[in-house]
């Protein structure tokens, strides 16, 4: 009845969460203590200090919200947007849908910006929605986990500015793996994950806002719709002298992030973009070798998620079985119009090595024959 | 400027977390997996059932909120209540007042019932404010921790039954520590956090909806104002045949649970309690025989949250932080009306046992003198 806990090793090479570091596993076992400890405060505050260098910030308020990724998301619109205003939120796959159907539950008005799946969304297109109307906020997504898009937001962050409009990035697969500047670029508020590109486990969404976001968040005629994710509460929890209790912060998640967070920056950003991008291009010719087509054209390929297509005639979920029962090797499915179609591979953080890539050309060689 | 992450263990005597066990520490460092592996779906349903042993229930949706207990805390309110619906909420502490804002912000209309902090909620006064509106929901604390009250239930649950109401109740600290049966108590939505008597770190909130609370939820009139805590979607992540992507499930803090429940299930839900009466006695007689006085009335206390008045012309501040800073143990400050003037000494979970209570008394008569 009592079923010991034993899992078996897996290589996580699928949307994520990625492999974990033996050192976070190591840091999430580390003592208990207290959520308002001077010693938590302290990692509190590093854990802030790291975010901001991941996210190549100087924003203040750069934390994690105490969920996965999708509250994260839920974080960011429910303290931007209040019920009657605007968004523009450009779709091209599962999380832009996502954050449509959550503006939806905040009483924001919705107006979709569209691009086929396995494309990125057209600035002209995004331009021409706010030539129509005046919204509070754009969003978007900055790494399609579900298509393997990697969106250009150079052009759109500037039409954006112009508008006068919040720009709001979903960079939970980007962050840490590719490319990624807040401030540079403009971004008024981002929310990333913590199992994708970071490495760490699943359950804390990191987090970054500026002035200007945080100032439309104080300037609220309502008050946030969520107590557990509001801004305005959770700020006085992770910044300023004296830390005002709002909820018990999850210490062991904390503590993994801080460790995945000192071996992102060891490693050094640029060098590990550049381990990404080599990675993904070794893997690309391994498939391409093997006859795999891209879902994406080459300009538009996340490094950290290959969305290939399946082969005609070869069994989806039974090649996805024989990988992860045979090889312990999980890849991810199809989401929504790929489901069945579509292998998404991914090469995150701890993932992205060449080993990686060799076991799984060398098992998926062994299974198709 | 990149520290290693290396904190000194403490004792947590405090409101939560509580100490934790080796072998928690060390679930939460097995290798991580993917949040669909059949592995975790299988460790997903073990959990469950545990949990259902531990809440007493044989709710099929009892499962765990992916965050801490103020997000279970308001998991029930967005997903009970509508705008426009009528809440009765029972105050006696800081977690009942938190109920309110929460459930205002669902747009509900809520409707009061106050008992002095440190006593209990009186059912006659439920009685009376069920004789002046139909509320939808009633809702209690069960265990206040910020005032170390434990609420009688049954009385107000035969009264909120009988006005056809549904019955809300937060165990966050009663869960694992004192007698709570979900199913004889006509509890009909319940909440509780990992990180109190089950020993597990904070980062989740097991939850439990029996088919009168999921009714409720399936003929609702409007979207619940939350995506990330929808129980209409989180339902069929955790539970069915085929289990639907919603989130990224929290792998680790899973796997923490999983043996924090297994640990409890072994020691025996009757044993457990009575371990925590046995040294609440214990704690008590130690502290009168110093000379402390408690703020509950005898028949009210909680074991596991023992709130002691602050000795006039002791400083409150000063004492505990020589606690944490000399002898590393913690304890609880006072929170709200009561900060300043209150000590809350937890004994909860792996933290309940006669070493605690003796080293803490110990402690307390060296610094006291």
């Amino acid at each position: 009845m009592l079923n010991e806990l034993k899992p078996k090793r897996r290589f996580l090479m699928g949307p994520g969460p990625s492999d974990v570091n033996p050192r976070v596993l190591q840091a999430l076992s580390s003592p208990m203590i207290g959520h308002l400890d001077p010693q938590f405060i302290q990692i509190m505050d590093e854990v802030m200090d790291m975010t901001r260098q991941v996210f190549q910030t100087k924003n203040e308020f750069t934390s994690a919200i105490s969920a996965t990724g999708t509250a994260g998301m839920e974080t960011c619109l429910v303290n931007l947007l209040e019920p009657g205003d605007t968004a523009v939120i450009c779709v091209h796959g599962v999380f832009g849908g996502r954050m449509c159907e959550i503006a939806e539950r905040c009483g924001a008005k919705v107006v979709r910006v569209d691009a086929r799946w396995g494309d990125p969304i057209d600035p002209a297109k995004v331009r021409e929605a706010l030539e129509q109307c005046e919204p509070k906020l754009v969003a978007i997504v900055h790494a399609e986990t579900s298509t393997g898009v990697l969106q250009p937001l150079g052009e759109i962050s500037k039409i954006v500015r112009d508008a006068g409009a919040l720009f709001l990035v979903d960079a939970v697969t980007s962050l840490g793996g590719t490319q990624l500047k807040i401030d540079e670029w403009g971004i008024d508020a981002v929310y990333s994950g913590s199992q994708k590109c970071i490495s760490a486990p699943p359950g804390l969404s990191p987090v970054s806002f500026n002035t200007k976001a945080l100032e439309a968040i104080d300037s609220r005629k309502s008050k946030v719709q969520s107590f557990y994710l509001d801004i305005s509460l959770i700020r006085k929890y992770w910044t300023g002298a004296k830390r005002v209790y709002h909820h018990t912060g999850p210490i062991s998640m904390v503590y993994a992030m801080h460790e995945a967070l000192r071996i992102v920056l060891e490693e050094g950003l640029e060098a590990r973009f550049e381990r990404h991008m080599n990675n993904h291009m070794k893997l690309r010719k391994g498939l391409e070798d093997m006859g795999f087509e891209f879902v994406v054209a080459p300009e538009y390929r996340l490094p950290m998620l290959n969305a290939i297509k399946v082969p005609q005639g070869v069994d989806d979920a039974a090649v996805r079985g024989r990988l992860l029962n045979e090889y312990n090797i999980e890849i991810g499915a199809g989401l929504g119009d790929f489901a069945g179609k579509v292998w998404r591979i991914g090469l995150m953080g701890e993932s992205c090595t060449p080993n990686h890539i060799n076991m799984l050309l060398g098992a998926l060689k062994n299974i198709l024959g």
